[in-house]
């Protein structure tokens, strides 16, 4: 561990399972660039831009756990402060690598490139404060001990961190050391009583049900809490933030819930649990169908991350891997199973000339899915659209439910096709997010991986048609671009492209997409305002989406 | 100036100069984006994301004076964020407009989209604070007299404003009126003072010259700087940042002043001269060819903003445009123009199959600039390479060189080609560069806008290349694309493209180009290496650039 700061934090970024670091070179941060690609075991992965670097590296760390961005000084890390933001909300371990002018240049306060021109150097860490858990500017002084800090409060919170290095600092040598701080564990005592209190109250209720939440999937905990469900014979439904953090072909899954949008019977039956297990999940307002779920808070346990909560009763330092593995195997009333099946999309409609209407869109989609499959969406339509879409054994569905960001999606599929390159990976996006982050298309064909991209053009933004007062107005509309010519042009000869304008021409590209060997791009047409039922009840029930619940 | 906050606030901003406001829709911000499309007298122009319609704000405001950009809360407004600092430091006056979640919502601590789901909503506007001039929320009550504050300050110090406007406040009737501010006026003793201090500082000179800066431009001041240097018959030098700001058909222009690296005739006169007045240029390290030039303190009259500087002497409160209007006319000494024709490219080499060398490739693009032609360049090779290329009459040249963000150019031109739509519009831009934002070229297309785009690739960030400590290193590299193929896929379908990699096809390009009557779009190809003589010789002087002066 010994060597230059940078090689120093590196070296401990690889050990925690940094395998890749995704951004734009610069040349404040050529010292922390230099040594990224000469460090033997993680890569340096290149990107378009420092924004979609940011959303490589959180969909890079939904797949592997922790993420790596670095860019330079000013431009480059205001650039990717929306993502870095976006991973904030999702609870994903980013490490945000800034290089920055040397020591006697900040000293100096002297006028240079990617400054304000006012001599201060001290603005942009600062900027990132509230986006980030913990921050630093390296020193050869404290860099031993800041990169412990950091790295224990990126998988602590499973948020981000920013770390700035001058370039100078970068090359120093390390003065210090620093140990490897232990994992955080429980409270002895308020881990038994938050387990009593949860076996109590699990074991006296008539009818109970778990609703799993995409922390799980964060630190993963998955197995631990399968493990739970087996043990206790405990139903499950999801919502929509979480879906597929547990297998949807579990016995167990009743199935999506979406308060009172749809699959009723769903909603019926969780909101009448005498008990409903919260793990890991967040009652935010994408995960509700828009404040619609009523879940009472004195029946209700919430698994939280470092504290579990049995109506009205808190039990804080408790972690939610410790109680999950002491719960396993305490319950003893096993709740019967309600007889829901659950809710799934029609079956597959349309064929040759007709054209692609949601109910024949999205079954399709469906069927395409394989185990195993990591599918990332974009918020909007089109994700709505697989609500129901029941996933097979392992497929992942991947969303950014609550910072919502549009052209998320695109890099955010570059970052995990990186992170899981032994998988198919399947980009399901509306073209107004695809505009706002398409040129990362190119580094999926410049690192060879071959994503299967699927690009819905409705003519708009139909997610905001949807929302806003006057569905025609002009702002949601967009450029009409030649979207299967986009992969040629951005320097993916070979793939399978395809303009889908009918079920005919879609099937056609499905088949293809199925047996292809080459990335695949298509292009499917619909109309402007061909929505998916579930976007077209949050549209009816609007008022109640933008209100407080 | 009754209505709503949002209808207020257009209203003024229109009376500012506001014509065109660039964004990107956003369900927080609906009622500001209804408010801008219903305003008769100002255009929503649609942007692909929310970093570009910054950029394109700040290119409209290069040639307008003022600009305006708006964004969604959180997601929008944080990814706008590098493109609003460059205009801070780049002195651009750009209303930033962000549309925010309503009150409500706010005061409930709402887990909502958009927001990190820690029930907090003051965090992003704070963030800002840094890289505007002037920050609100705005409230019914104080609408009026945050509008007057804002615009005054935009005005005053040519820096962004940020606005924000939660959703139910936008819609809100105007509680309170405010008074139109005056315009802020000098100090008339301390501008007497500074006047007579130049005055007899230039009258005591045995030769003086002047330096005049870009800040000219920001504030509609060439005229009046053009006819103190007339009056005074004062020759004038300029810095690369400020290229073109007074013409470089001026018979009192001698030329490009980049210190010690080229030109050398430009700079042992300048800074052998006794006094030398600079106007509003900035010794940044773009703009000081590397902290290469040398300027006494003791003979430098800096004529700022707000201030005048003379030796060591500091005079505050005196407005530019007012001492220019004094000094016109009392500068009785002329110095004599020295004998220095502006140092121009060597003349037209190379034809046929011929390569396109360095020498091939700017002086045919300075023979194909026109009069009165609008030329936005990226930070990068390519517009150092046109340093030396002398400009005709009315044609400005504009580069972001301090805030130096690469992929500014292409949205940037977009705004500016918005803002002047009856000049021709030239954009040169490095291949790297227009990956960052190149989905903004499908903007000219839906708006019927005719560019002239040439995109040099030189396979990798050539800059970087000459900067770094191994020019062959991965991180310099960039995805190969077919540049000619990316006006048609973004749904330009009737632009000239070309890909010119001879001598030969370039002029056949430049020659289409000079007639079309449709936008143009030339991929230029050449050696990986193919680098200026300003970039070389920066290259030469790589530890100095990154000194402290």
């Amino acid at each position: 561990m010994a060597g230059t700061v940078i090689q120093h934090v590196l070296g401990r970024l690889e050990e925690v399972g940094v395998g890749d670091v995704f951004g734009v070179a610069g040349d404040y941060a050529f010292p922390v660039n230099d040594a990224i690609v000469g460090h033997p075991a993680i890569n340096w992965i290149g990107c378009c831009n420092e924004l979609n670097a940011a959303y490589a590296a959180d969909g890079y760390a939904r797949t592997r756990g922790v993420g790596a961005v670095c860019t330079t000084y000013g431009v480059g890390e205001l650039a990717a402060m929306s993502g870095v933001a976006g991973s904030y909300a999702e609870h994903l371990a980013i490490f945000h690598l800034v290089g920055t002018p040397n020591l006697a240049t900040q000293e100096g306060r002297a006028l240079v490139h990617h400054t304000l021109g006012n001599g201060e150097f001290d603005l942009f860490h600062k900027m990132a404060e509230p986006i980030v858990c913990a921050s630093t500017i390296m020193t050869p002084h404290n860099a031993a001990a800041e990169t412990e800090r950091l790295i224990a409060a990126a998988l602590y919170h499973r948020r981000p961190v920013y770390m700035g290095f001058p370039g100078d600092v970068a090359d120093m040598p390390v003065l210090g050391t620093a140990q490897v701080p232990g994992l955080p564990t429980s409270d002895p005592e308020r881990l038994a009583a938050a387990t009593d209190a949860v076996t109590t109250a699990l074991n006296n209720a008539g009818q109970a049900c778990v609703l799993p939440g995409v922390l799980l999937r964060r630190l993963g905990l998955q197995h631990a809490a399968a493990a739970f469900v087996d043990a206790a014979g405990l139903p499950f439904a999801t919502m929509f933030g979480d879906k597929s953090v547990l297998g949807e072909d579990h016995p167990n899954y009743i199935g999506m819930y979406v308060g009172r949008l749809m699959a009723e019977p769903v909603r019926a039956f969780v909101e009448s649990c005498d008990v409903v297990v919260m793990i890991g999940a967040m009652l935010t307002d994408g995960n509700t169908a828009g404040h619609t779920v009523r879940l009472d808070p004195g029946k209700t346990i919430t698994i939280d991350h470092h504290r579990t909560t049995v109506g009205s009763v808190v039990y804080r330092n408790v972690e939610m891997a410790d109680i999950l593995a002491q719960l396993s195997g305490r319950i003893t009333n096993s709740p019967r199973r309600p007889d829901i099946a659950p809710g799934t999309l029609e079956p597959i409609s349309g064929d040759g000339d007709d054209a692609i209407t949601t109910e024949a869109l999205y079954p399709r989609l469906a069927g395409f899915f394989r185990p195993d499959d990591v599918i990332m969406t974009d918020t909007g339509t089109s994700s709505l659209g697989l609500t129901f879409a029941q996933l097979p054994q392992g497929a992942e569905f991947h969303n950014q439910t609550l910072w919502a960001s549009i052209g998320w999606a695109t890099p955010a599929a570059f970052g995990a096709a990186v992170g899981a390159p032994g998988r198919r990976l399947i980009l399901i996006t509306g073209e107004g997010s695809h505009q706002m982050t398409v040129q990362e298309i190119s580094q999926f064909g410049r690192h060879g991986l071959h994503p299967i991209v699927f690009v819905l053009n409705n003519s708009g933004y139909l997610s905001e048609r949807l929302l806003c007062r006057d569905e025609t107005i002009a702002y949601n509309d967009v450029a009409a671009w030649n979207y299967a010519e986009i992969p040629h042009a951005m320097g993916c000869p070979e793939w399978f492209t395809a303009r889908a304008g009918t079920c005919g021409e879609l099937d056609e590209a499905l088949r293809t997409a199925e047996r292809a060997t080459t990335a695949v791009y298509v292009e499917v047409v619909t109309d402007t305002y061909e929505a998916p039922p579930m976007y077209k009840k949050l549209h009816e029930n609007v008022e109640s989406f933008y209100s407080v619940p």
